[in-house]
């Protein structure tokens, strides 16, 4: 058996302890794999003094992490810190030290991977990022080498965790936003700054690497369109199960003949449809390609034992390639990096999608007509409608599905109904997919 | 960009001309992934008169196959004949030649991987097999690669399309097991022989390369104990569907208190269970492991183009590493080979799971207490009880869930009941998975 390959770990959060514990608990089996032991001999944490869920003994603690980045006795550097700096800085810094990387750092990627995969580049080191997205499911190296003999053609996926717990608990026990996020927190799903997960940024920033390996494009996270899941209310949840769907937040990424679609929002999707079916904190992933068709990949996305096994993966992969040429390494994006090109991405208002409406209207004559009439003069389809009793003496709701139209269409739409009389404020409006029945 | 990659093709039945299409479709989307072109030079097929759906224009069409293994104009070999002779021989003689092999041949490597891998480790050459199990789905990838930070505690999966689409088939409309076989022949789904897909060998054969690679345990076909699908009846899904389970052709392997469990069989599963909501041709697989917990995988599990991305991605990452150390190469069980272990398989009646038991009697008192007593005696627990109305004057239907327990004992009892006076010849049993509710 060779030399142990050396691991430095900044980072010593949940995915930290997560991998801390990974690489004792299977020593041997990894051992067995590689046919060379992965051997934790280094560690940083800004946090010394906090209680760790796991044994550091014949580990070096690091008091300054840029020394463990220069340090010639580490391998590897794995960083699980989270954050855009120090991390950035510190990843920088290993790469030009000639030392590979591996990172769970979805933000830092997304906002900034494209200048970090250019350094990586330049001094010819590995940069694994297979924990960034997914937690446990191995979904980048499904898209980058997978499915590399495909043409890609859409990935759409429950890509946050804490998002889809939360719609699942409106949707399973009837309780508003505010409690399903409350027990989201109380669970220790989401943080207690819960935006990144409920504005759609953290989906967002994994769509943006989806993104970048499904087409071969650069990363590019300011182009996403986000919409976050807090203005779902669970009416809405129920309306749609009547009409036969789910509501998910989904992130996709899809080719649409103007350019990419890049985009993150609440979407009904149809019951019977894999995704409809994930349900509670799980993510899941489908991918339609020229040749596979449409495969789906589903798992823990989130904890730090699932995103701990995207790291050891990493570990090997980049383990098995130390000292080869770097013209033998899968580049990161899965594309050679001149052939990655820019691609034009499709503004909201040009996005091609059915939706669904929910209206408060007065209970009078005449109101179902005005309504499809202004749906009618856009050439706007209906594709289904509920109305519901009245809920006191004047208001009716109704819930209306749209044929597939440009959204500037829709929106134009809306903007009229909204200035009928007898159209209660608010509105409500979501995005439907359905995946072309696959 | 660099030199093009020589692909030569050994058979043109319906996955070599996928291979060809999609060589051609996605020419330009495979070189931006790799660098440089993946070109088909060299075909080989023993019935050049078949009409074919591809273009083989510029391609160079041999006639001697052996001669194509050994040419130097040809870097890297796809084997997709099938079949074990001359298969075999090409791929060792590819191999004597140092030629990297690309295989389909699932047949071929479940009975003898063991000596083809020990002969490409001595040459320091590649063979890759995505494509021989579950066809665009990349299981084998996240297997050995993916998931490679875990222990593996199970995986079972729905492997052969075929099976599944006979089962659903059966399922959805009533039919019997002989009318839906003969409309999957008619879809072209099952071959004018069907055994290799109803009598479970297919399913076995991939059984034991997901097994090898979850485990590093050298391949072992002759291990696996298999069932087919023949014995199923419809009332046997009507029943398992009443009692909220589905009855799927399932391949498991999966670790035990006294080895590993290598079976194939139809199975009922918890109707809520991913595996329970594939239907008809589709594939999936359900891995557990102990970092990543459940994850899961679907698609479509056969057909031309869907194992042509899985030969293409193979070509993709052997083309990556031609000319590397095979020290750099991940060893094809994913397990350093000096590490695979000889793993001792449970036997079929030591193996411990629920069962489901269909029994017809005679409707006369004291029935269900003889049978009841038994089950008692043998220390076997009803889980679930299903008696249904007498089909005609004297017979009346009983289907049973049992508690978990050794096959052996479950046989005893079978037996027993065999033999009680009322008791009608033919009581049908199915084994039963619940997943540990994952």
């Amino acid at each position: 058996m060779s030399a142990p390959v050396r691991i430095g770990l900044l980072g010593l959060g949940t995915v930290g302890q997560g991998v801390v514990r990974l690489l004792q608990k299977n020593r041997d089996e990894i051992a067995r794999r590689l046919g060379r032991p992965l051997v934790l001999t280094h560690v940083y944490t800004r946090e010394w003094s906090r209680r760790r869920e796991c044994d550091l003994s014949g580990v070096t603690q690091v008091r300054e992490a840029r020394q463990m980045v220069r340090d010639p006795a580490v391998d590897v550097a794995v960083e699980v810190m989270g954050g855009l700096s120090p991390a950035r800085e510190l990843i920088l810094e290993a790469i030009a030290h000639g030392k590979p990387v591996v990172t769970a750092n979805k933000a830092l990627l997304a906002e900034d991977g494209n200048r970090i995969f250019s350094a990586a580049r330049e001094r010819g080191v590995r940069v694994a990022f297979e924990a960034s997205v997914g937690g446990g499911i191995p979904i980048l190296k499904v898209i980058r080498e997978g499915l590399a003999g495909n043409r890609l053609e859409e990935v759409a996926g429950i890509v946050n965790g804490t998002g889809n717990y939360i719609l699942t608990q409106m949707s399973e026990h009837g309780v508003d936003f505010a409690a399903a996020l409350a027990e989201a927190q109380a669970r220790g799903y989401a943080e207690a700054d819960p935006r990144l997960d409920v504005d759609g940024i953290d989906a967002a920033h994994k769509l943006t690497i989806l993104a970048a390996l499904a087409f071969g494009m650069p990363l590019a996270f300011q182009s996403v369109a986000i919409e976050g899941i807090a203005a779902v209310t669970v009416q809405d949840i129920q309306l749609s199960r009547e009409l036969g769907y789910r509501i998910k937040p989904l992130a996709i990424a899809k080719r649409a003949a103007a350019g990419v679609e890049l985009r993150v929002h609440p979407t009904l999707i149809p019951q019977a449809h894999l995704l409809a079916q994930v349900d509670g904190a799980l993510n899941a992933v489908v991918v339609q390609s020229d040749a596979a068709g449409t495969t789906g990949y589903y798992g823990r996305g989130a904890g730090g034992d699932a995103t701990a096994s995207a790291v050891v993966a990493d570990l090997l992969d980049v383990a098995r390639l130390l000292g080869a040429d770097a013209r033998h390494f899968w580049p990161p994006l899965g594309f050679d990096p001149d052939a990655v090109q820019t691609l034009s991405v499709v503004a909201l208002r040009d996005v091609e999608c059915a939706h669904y409406l929910r209206l408060r209207v007065a209970d009078t004559p005449g109101v179902l007509k005005a309504i499809t009439s202004i749906l009618a003069e856009l050439d706007i389809s209906i594709e289904a409608i509920l109305q519901k009793e009245p809920q006191n003496r004047q208001d009716a709701t109704l819930a209306i599905l749209t044929s597939v139209v440009p959204e500037h269409r829709f929106n134009a739409a809306l903007d009229k109904i909204r200035g009928l009389p007898f159209v209660r404020p608010g509105p409500s409006h979501l995005r439907v997919e359905h995946f072309n029945g696959k």
